[in-house]
This record gives C-alpha cells, sequence and structure tokens, in this order.
C-alpha cells in the first residue's frame, strides 16, 4: 500500500535471511546509504533477524539498486518518483532515474517481505510504479496543540512508508506560534508558553524528510488564526488590544492590519527569515476564515476601505492577500493558500488547497490555478477510511475538466488539525486512516476495492507500528490511566468499549461539549483514546452482511455474531465497580449501557432469525427507537455507536421474517 | 512500591489538578528544578492534566519541597537519601535532607496520586521513609547484545521510580568491548562490530543517572570473559590467536596473559583513562568465570607459575586480581569484584558481588569484607517476582552475623545478562520483577507479604509504562512479526499463548536448544516474547486456591476458572491455520497443544468437582502423569506451563471426591 501502477507475479520467492545485503550502483549520495541502513533496521524490526554481518558477506547483494542520476538539491514539485523492481529467486533489482524513485521503491520491497512456512521471504514480482498525483502530503497543525519533535520525525517515518512526499507544517494559529523567530523573538517566545521548535530542531525536520523524500512546506495562517503573534506584537493587529494566547478553539476576532504598511514591513522581514529557513519552493499564507470584526471595528480601516474603494472585507482581504503573495513572490517563493484566497484578480502563481469544498478546486482549475485537494481529507473529522478513500481530487466537479485543466491540480492533503490531538494520541487520529488517502494519491485511477483496501491497511498498521509510530499501542497506557486500579476483567470491559466506539464525527464535540473546551483541557477522556474507526465495528458489519447475505444463515458466521455480541452485552455489568472508582469511567456510563443495551437488541434479532420466526411491524419499530435513542445516549459521552447499521440490519432482517426457516 | 519505612494515613485528601505546582524551599541547585519539571511531566502522563499554566499561577504551591544541604559532589555510598512526607487537603511538604532525598520523596509523592471518583488526588499522610539498605543495583549487561542508549536511559527511570540508586554497567564481554576508548580504540572499533557507547554517551547517562540520584558503576570484566578485547589486542591474551568476537554463549578459554608485565602497563593506561571517565568511587573489575586452558596450554606461564610458586590457576588468577586492584587503587577508585575475586590475602578494600551462592556474601563479612547480594536477583532465569523477594542480603548464612559483620553487607543488585535479551524485549525482562527486589532492598526488614507486593507491583508496572518502558507494550509488536498475516482471532489465541507460558528456566535455552545459540540468531520467536512470569497463570493459581480452600466450592469462582480454561483449551485450534503460514507459529505447536490438552485436563477436573464426583486413582496417576508430559512437550518450544502446579491441585481434589458434595 499504496497499490503500484503495474505488478505481475512471477514464480519462486526471494529468501530474507541473515545473509541479506544490499548494493548501489549508478550515481551515488549519502542519502541512499542512510536509505540503505533504514532499510535494513527496517527488515530486522519486520523479521526479528540480525542483518550485524550481512554487510561484510561477499558475494551479490540480496537487493541491488541502481541508480541514474541526481535529483533536485532542493526537492522539486513534480520530479520523477518511478522505479522498477524486479525479485527473483536469485535476488531482487531496483531501479529508479534518481534517488527519489529508488527511496520510493525502497518501501514498496520492505512491504513484500512476509513469514512463510519457511522462512522469510518476498515473493518474486515484477513491478513498474510511479504516482499518479505530484503533490501527496500530509499537514500536521502544530497550533492548536504543540506535537515534539519526534512525534513529526515518527511521522514523516510513515508518510515515507506510504509514499507521501509533502509534509505541511501548520505552524502559527491562535493557540500558538510555534517557530523560532530570531528577527522577531517575541512571535516564539511570547506567543508559545514555551512550546516552540528551535530554528535548529527545524532545519533537524527538514534535513530528516529530505532524506525520506518529503518537501516541508511552511504554513503561517495570516491575517486570521493569529492572536499568537499579537501576544509579543499587539501592533500588527487590528484592535487596541491587550493580546494573550488564545485558550478556545472556533474562529476569533483578531486580525492582522491590511491597511498599516508597518504590517508589511514586518511581515517582508519576517517572511524573509523564514524562506531562507525553508528551502522549499512553496510558501503557506493561510488564508482562511477571518470574520472581519476587528476591521469593522477600527474606524481607521473603515477610512482606509473607503479610500481604496474596497466594497468589502472580502476585499480587502484580498488586498492584503495580494500584498504578502507579492513579499513571498520577492523572496523567491511560491504561495500556497487555503481556497478562501481564490478572489478575482488573484495572480496565477498561487496554488489553491481547496477545504470549503471539492468546488473551488475545479472552479480555480477552470481560471488556470493549480490546486490541491484537502476537502474529504480532514483526518480530525473520524471519518472512516472507506469515506476518506472515496474522494479523488479528480472526481466531483473536477471531472468535467479538460486534460489541461485536470494536469492543474497536483494531488491532495490529509490534515490533522489539533484541537483534540495531541503527543499521546495524534498517531491514532492520522494513522492507519492516512494510508488510505495516500493510496488515492499515488495510486492509479479507479483503484477502489474497499475489501482490498482495508485488508491491506491493516496489514500497513501494523508496519507502522514496527516504524514506531504509537496509533494502536497509545490506547492501552490511556485506558490505564482511565481506570486507576483495575481487575483484569474490568480492563477487558473497557478496552472491548473503547474499541466498539467511535469519537462523535466532524465538528460535533464543540457543539456537545458541556463547558468550551479549551487547549489546556485534559485529553483524558475515553472519547481521546477510542480509535476514529472502530475495527472492532468493520470487523463486525462485515459478519452481519455476510450472515444476512447467506441463502441459509451459516451457523459458523452466527456464532462469530455471538461472540462479539455477548462480549459487547456485558460490558455494562462489568464497568460497574470501576465507574463508582474513577471518574473518567463514570463519565461514560451513559455510552456503556448504549452498547450493552444495544447488543442485547441485535442478539434478540439474531435468535429470532436464527430460530426463523419474525418480530412484528411494531416491534421492530420500538426496537429501531431503541436505538436511535440509545444512540443519543452514547453522544451524552461524546461518542457514537458505529455499529448501529449493523445492528439495525439485524432488526431489519428479523422483522422480514422466516429467512431462516428451513 | 517500595513500602515507605513508616506511613500513618491522615484524614481527607489533596487535590490534582491543572493548578498544580511545586516549590523549592532551603538549599537549592538546578538538579532539584530538573526532578521538579521532571514530576510535573510524571503527574501529567499519569492524570493527562495539562499543567501549563501552573507555573505562573499566584498561592501557595501545591507541593513545597524543602532542602537542607548539598549532596556531596560524586554521589556516595551511604549518603542520606531519608525524607518525609505530609499530605494533606490543604497542600503537601516534602522535607529532605540533601537533594537524594527529596529525588526519593518525589517519587513516593507520584505514587500516591490516583483516579477517584472525583478527579485526582493523593490521600492524606504522613511518611517518614530512609532506606534499609544503601547499596541498591540494577547490572545491565550491554556486552552480550548491545542495549542501546535510549533503553539504558529509560530504565534508569525506572530506577528511579523504584529508588534504586547504582547503576552497574557491563561494559566488556566475550561478544563485544562497548565504551569508546581513546587510549585503545581498537578496543571498541574491533571489539564491537561498531556498536559502542561514544565517551559523550557515557558522560550523557552519567549525567541522566546523577540526575536521579543513581550511581554509575562500570564493570570491565578481566582477566576472562574478554575476547572482544583480544580482536584489537591479541598480545593481551594467553593463547596465540587470532581473536574474532565471540559469537557463542558460555564460558570460553581466551584469558588475558597475568603473566605480562605489558598486559600490566596496558590496564594501566586503560584503567587511569576510564577512572577519569567514570566519577564513581567505585571500579568493578568482574573478575569471574576463568576456565585456566589458555593458561595451561602457554608453557611461558606454566614456567611463570612455578618460578613465583603459584600452585594452580586460582592462584595465578589471585596474583594477577591483586594485581589489578592496585592499579584501581593507584586510580583512587575502590575495587568491586564478582566473588571468584575472595581468596585469601586479597585486600580488605575491595567490595565482593556474591553471584555464584549467598555462602559468599556471609564468609566475606566474616573475614572483614563487605558485600552486595546477586545471588538470587538474576532476572534473566526468569524466576518469579516472589522467588526474588523472598532473598534477603542478611537472610540465609547471613542471619548469623554480627551487627558489625551485617553493616558490611551494604544491599544488592539485580542482574540482567544479555544472552537472550536485546532492545526489544529487556525491559520485559527486568520490569516489573526488579520493583520487587528494590523493594527488598529499601523497605524494612520483614516486608513480605505477597498479595500486597504483587498488588503493588501491578500498580507499579503501570507506572512504569508511563515512563516509557516497554515491559508489556512490546509483546503486541513481536507477536505480530510472529503471526505475519493473522485474523483477530488468531492474534487473540497467539497472545493467549504468549500470556498462559513463560520461557524455560535457569539456563535450561542452552541445554535444550537443537543449535548453539548465538549472538546474532534472531530474538524473534515466542519464547522470547513471552513475559517471565505469566500474570494469567498466577492470577488463575489464585482462583484455584481459592476455589479449592472455600468450603464448598463457590460457584461465581468456579465461573471465573471455566472461562480461562476454555480460553486456553481452544488455544490449539484456533492456531492451527496460522501455524501452516509462519514457521514462527509453527514451532511453538507442541506448546500450543500442550497448553490446550492440559487445560483440558484441569476442566475434567474442576467438572468431576462441582458435580461432587470423584476420579479414581488410577485415573489421578494417569492424568498427572499426563500432565507432566505435556510439560515435557511445552520445552520442545523452550517454554513451560506455569499453570502445572493449579491443574495438579484440581486434579488432586477430583481425586479426594466428595469435597463438593451437598
Amino acid at each position: 500500500m499504496p497499490l503500484p501502477a503495474k505488478a505481475e507475479r512471477g514464480d519462486g520467492s526471494l529468501k530474507i535471511d541473515a545473509s541479506f545485503r544490499i548494493a548501489f550502483a549508478g550515481y551515488h549520495e549519502p542519502r541512499l546509504d542512510r536509505a540503505g541502513a533504514r532499510l535494513k533496521r527496517q527488515i530486522q524490526r519486520q523479521t526479528g533477524l540480525v542483518l550485524l554481518h550481512a554487510s561484510r558477506s561477499a558475494g551479490p547483494a540480496t537487493l541491488e539498486v541502481t541508480t541514474d542520476h541526481e535529483s533536485k538539491a532542493v526537492q522539486e514539485l513534480g520530479e520523477d518518483e518511478s522505479y522498477t523492481l524486479d525479485v527473483s529467486s536469485s535476488g531482487a533489482k531496483l531501479h529508479a532515474a534518481n534517488p527519489l524513485g529508488a527511496i520510493r521503491g525502497l518501501q514498496t520491497f520492505l512491504q513484500l517481505i512476509a513469514i512463510t512456512p519457511d522462512g522469510f521471504s518476498s515473493p518474486a514480482v515484477h513491478i513498474e510504479d510511479r504516482p499518479r498525483f505530484p503533490w501527496r502530503g500530509l499537514m500536521i497543525d502544530s497550533g492548536r496543540h504543540f506535537i515534539p519533535l519526534d512525534v513529526i520525525k515518527r511521522n514523516l517515518d510513515g508518510m515515507e512508508a506510504v509514499k507521501m512526499n509533502v509534509f505541511h507544517w501548520h505552524l502559527s494559529e491562535n493557540q500558538g506560534f510555534r517557530a523560532e523567530s530570531r528577527k522577531f523573538p517575541k512571535l516564539h517566545e511570547q506567543g508559545s508558553d514555551g512550546l516552540f521548535y528551535t530554528q535548529e530542531e527545524i532545519r533537524e525536520v527538514i534535513e530528516y524528510a529530505r532524506d525520506r523524500g518529503i518537501r516541508v512546506l511552511p504554513e503561517f495562517d495570516m491575517p486570521g488564526h493569529s492572536t499568537a503573534w499579537f501576544a509579543g506584537y499587539p501592533e500588527l493587529a487590528s484592535g487596541s488590544g491587550p493580546y494573550a494566547i488564545e485558550r478556545q478553539w472556533g474562529v476569533f476576532d483578531p486580525a492582522m492590519d491590511p491597511t498599516d504598511e508597518k504590517t508589511y514591513k514586518f511581515l517582508n522581514e519576517f517572511i524573509g527569515e523564514m524562506a531562507k529557513l525553508f528551502p522549499d519552493q512553496f510558501f503557506h499564507i493561510g488564508g482562511d476564515e477571518v470574520n472581519g470584526k476587528e476591521w469593522d471595528a477600527n474606524p481607521k480601516i473603515q477610512a482606509f476601505k473607503k479610500s481604496h474603494h474596497i466594497k468589502n472585507n472580502a476585499g480587502l482581504q484580498a488586498y492584503f492577500s495580494g500584498r504578502v503573495q507579492d513579499l513571498v513572490t520577492k523572496h523567491k517563493k511560491t504561495p500556497v493558500g487555503w481556497d478562501e484566497v481564490l478572489v478575482p484578480g488573484v495572480p496565477k502563481t498561487i496554488v489553491i488547497q481547496s477545504w470549503r469544498g471539492v468546488d473551488s478546486l475545479a472552479a480555480a482549475a477552470k481560471d488556470g490555478y493549480r490546486g490541491i485537494l484537502s476537502n474529504g481529507y480532514y483526518l480530525d473529522l473520524g471519518w472512516s477510511a472507506a469515506r476518506h478513500y472515496a474522494m479523488d481530487p479528480l472526481g466531483g466537479p473536477a471531472a468535467t475538466l479538460t486534460p489541461e485543466q485536470k494536469r492543474l491540480i497536483l494531488g491532495g492533503e490529509s490534515c490533522i488539525w489539533s484541537e483534540y490531538v495531541n503527543a499521546e494520541n495524534i498517531d491514532s487520529r492520522i494513522w492507519p486512516r492516512n494510508a488510505a488517502i495516500a493510496e488515492r494519491l499515488w495510486s492509479p485511477e479507479g483503484t477502489s476495492d474497499l475489501a482490498s483496501m482495508y485488508a491491506r491497511m491493516e496489514t500497513e498498521s501494523t508496519r507502522l507500528e514496527w516504524l514506531g509510530l504509537t496509533h494502536r499501542s497509545f490506547q492501552r497506557v490511556m485506558l490505564q490511566r482511565i481506570a486507576g486500579a483495575w481487575t483484569p476483567g474490568e480492563l477487558d470491559a473497557l478496552r472491548a468499549l473503547a474499541q466498539a466506539l467511535e469519537h462523535e464525527k466532524d465538528y460535533a464535540r464543540e457543539a456537545s461539549a458541556s463547558t468550551p473546551p479549551t487547549s489546556i483541557a485534559p485529553l483524558n477522556r475515553l472519547v481521546d483514546a477510542v480509535y476514529p474507526e472502530s475495527d472492532d465495528s468493520r470487523r463486525f458489519s462485515v459478519l452481519v452482511d455476510q450472515f444476512l447475505g447467506s441463502s441459509c444463515k451459516d451457523p459458523t458466521v452466527a456464532a462469530q455474531i455471538r461472540v462479539e455480541l455477548e462480549r459487547w452485552t456485558s460490558i455494562d455489568d462489568r464497568l460497574q465497580a470501576l465507574a463508582q472508582r474513577s471518574h473518567l469511567v463514570k463519565e461514560v456510563a451513559p455510552a456503556s449501557a448504549a452498547i450493552s443495551q444495544a447488543a442485547k437488541i441485535g442478539m434478540n434479532a439474531l435468535e429470532t432469525i436464527q430460530k426463523g420466526g419474525a418480530i412484528s411491524a411494531d416491534q421492530k419499530k420500538i426496537q429501531l427507537d431503541a436505538l436511535n435513542a440509545l444512540e443519543q445516549q452514547a453522544h451524552k459521552s461524546q461518542l457514537t455507536l458505529p455499529e448501529l447499521p449493523a445492528f439495525q440490519k439485524l432488526v431489519e432482517a428479523a422483522s422480514a421474517g422466516g429467512v431462516c426457516a428451513k
């Protein structure tokens, strides 16, 4: 994962053992050696083999990598990432035009290594591979919650594993300014609670990313989302202050003053500093969600609008945006902005990042702008991998574009906004679902088999754990914290509860919170510990479809369904005592009751179906209503019951009656 | 854990929330600030609270730490580590003579914080605490398998948590020389496969340890266990070579030449270099397991023995040992050696580390030598925590010593020898059992309630996970590797298998291996992934005792026993398909069959007891024999069935008959 453009299975397999050796031919650079060392480390993690001696052994290499020529000194958009990989029982050969392609091919080779009845090996295969889109990114919001350096790095490892090539680093927000500025030190000193990346650390990340064939795109969001800037430099703001780091979530009034030349003087110097620090050709200037209230309240700004014949705040933002784009261009960078920056007259060089909907992407392309899709790829909204996977940068309105216009659509970026995400749970909010998005952006158009995607995503999920990502392992420690002291049975029940539920979707968490959530509220609740997409629920739903689809209700499948239902029905009882001891368990009592009761309804329906009986229409309505009420009850703990559709199907089938009478 | 010397519960509790603040009074140094920052980080991990703002808030501190005066510039044996801690509903006060005591008290405070129905809090309590022994160590063998720096550090975190104060670092072995020597660079260059600690890294570890109140005792094992030295410096050896890093385990022939003055010239310079690098007063010179074969085979050495009137190789080793001790003393250090160095005439300054038995410790004390106990504390042997806990440095022959002699017994050290231990599984071989040894060395004599120890050890185990130790989480990744691709049911069965079994005890693994194990053999098998002490088995055994002890067999307990037995009986069937696909699962088929069949015998016995029936004496013998045969079968996978005694008890009870007839 992602599926290669073309793969043909050969005969036999290549044994991977302690004699494994990699050799490089053709163009060479230290980055390739490091990639080779990384490959060996990863083979060791995947297999447990000790490759200590392998480098010394003589004879032909197990894997020979040939690279034709160097890639660009600073990685560019659209560089060749293609490679061919031939594995036979006598050895593997990887060929790529440049190191980028070699790096991609090494990951494919790693994915081929599997355990067999006779040891570890890769199947013989011929692969020709290249990406569908040149821009395949992940955006991490380090603004709302600071994300430590090691977490950033392991996510870059994950990106390399799924062949993503842009790390979009959201570095400033109302809640934090996270990059050290030497020209304007009060930005990070007063805008970050001490939680920021030094320039040295930033260079370290850029180098780390380059080693993995990943560009680093910095974003400094302007003119809104900028309260943290004003903690140190209130003179940039349109209001009179005073300003302090924002602690709540949402869209806030503070915005830069677009009418004061000193704003641009400041930004010129600041962008100049950052343009030097970040080598990438592109520079993201944000531009989203300005509510205009500070502008409306400032008579000087009102006067400016009048004197410059600017009709409204959108016009004022366009003016600001144009000035900032000029600065970016002056510092030899190409600007990128959220889709709000797409207003008449904006220079054609800008890249539009489409987040509010898919329409803006197609509209931009029609007008000759380049664009990337993020709408549909917001990982923090808790969608299923299948739902993200269904989003295609060239789908929807973009499907009707001309081939030339389609070429302006560069790819896409998944985004993790960090309102409810910190170092502890961020991996679980990104992975493994991000692998599905990575596949959408790399693999050929029309790659769409969901069962295959999920099967491969599960395998990939394990590989990501070998890289040190904590998207599965984080949960255990969080559940132990929630439980305090527990019996094994209690912890099992809590785990079963956590794995049966998902957090509320989209923006429901703000809406359903009893008190407004803040950046300093602990993320220590069950809602923070559940997976965004429940594997248990997905597997259960597959079982139910299988059961109801079979001509006469397979008893083996029924037994598997019953095991799950029994596990869920017992949760609530088993958690009673723990709820008396821990406020964090007590808090989820409504959800615990909901899953157990819903599972009982499912169990009744299953038994009815198996007996060949039928429930009445009234009974059916009562039970479906009850299920809906239970879902509402789970919301009290800001959780949802993803099994609900499967339970409903069982009730519907029980009502249809006689389906299993023989 | 470890239990304090004296604790009295007060009324009420101290709430721990986001306003938590720590303040220091009295003597101050940066180490205390760092300890405070670490405390806050640990509170955040334990509770999930965000303490970002707390440092700024006004008002009285939640925890006030008063320290009277500084501790020694280089931490010394026997420094005051006592503290008093008073927690009331209005605040906590920690008082210590010096920073060491403060560091110990902070860990106790952390252990008091628990989740409650109303949030997080510490109970009100008055604690007066001090260690029973001044030397409480953990030895890590970095020689046989290299243990990376981050793993060392997290184990130092674990040591701090359980108040251990000596990190004994075994740095040279036949299989590897792990410390950079600038005077003799071929030691690490040719003796380590490139896996060694630079002097800068070593200084980093020493500083990291000092921050946690831990001394670092270096060990360079001589004159045996030294093949890796000879890879670079064959002239030190008693044989003619050539020498290469040893790959197998065991006791080998190569030994330093004790008759050649150039050996001492080399060691003088080498010890001088290391004595400067390691500030600790003590210096460990090894001295164990010399087989003398190279000495016997070297005519020059034979001649030396004759001319110096040395009767045997023990005498020759005593001569060597004496010379090396002189060098250590010359470099202003106090030597420590394994108990082989205790021979007549050895200077009284040396500290004897007793490993071959408890007798040498008492014998040494009688002769006026100081000693530390390691016999009984070898964590790699896979003993239960209870068995380690029963070992007391002042128990056995030492119990009869005079008070003055007893004072010569400084404490003890747990040891993890790394034949079957690497970065991936080392934490699981040390923790949580090491906490029981730490308690033995800290808490008052007579602290011995096993149920209490196990309950507290389980809690401590979770706290250790918060520190980043991987003693529980490592297993998931290893099992996934062993399984390859799996269904959830298969992985559950594999996990149930892993958690039901233990690895073979003592030195059985070498004995039962079909091919001699080596330092480059992969540690990727189930035997490497199981816990040394099975929690499942221990809990099961408690249940069985409870069940058989109750006057008429509690049905609730019987039901719990049945659940476990059913889980185990189904393992083998559920793993059949996986064993066809993975050689690492296939390998444990004998153990998988053994636990499932043994559990069936247990189940039959349980049912007999519940029905009030009885099995015949013949039947009993057949079943007990079968259980023993199944244990032998598990050994084929180098595993054991720790449930066996509980199964045997059930069979015995079923044979007794009528115990449950009502």
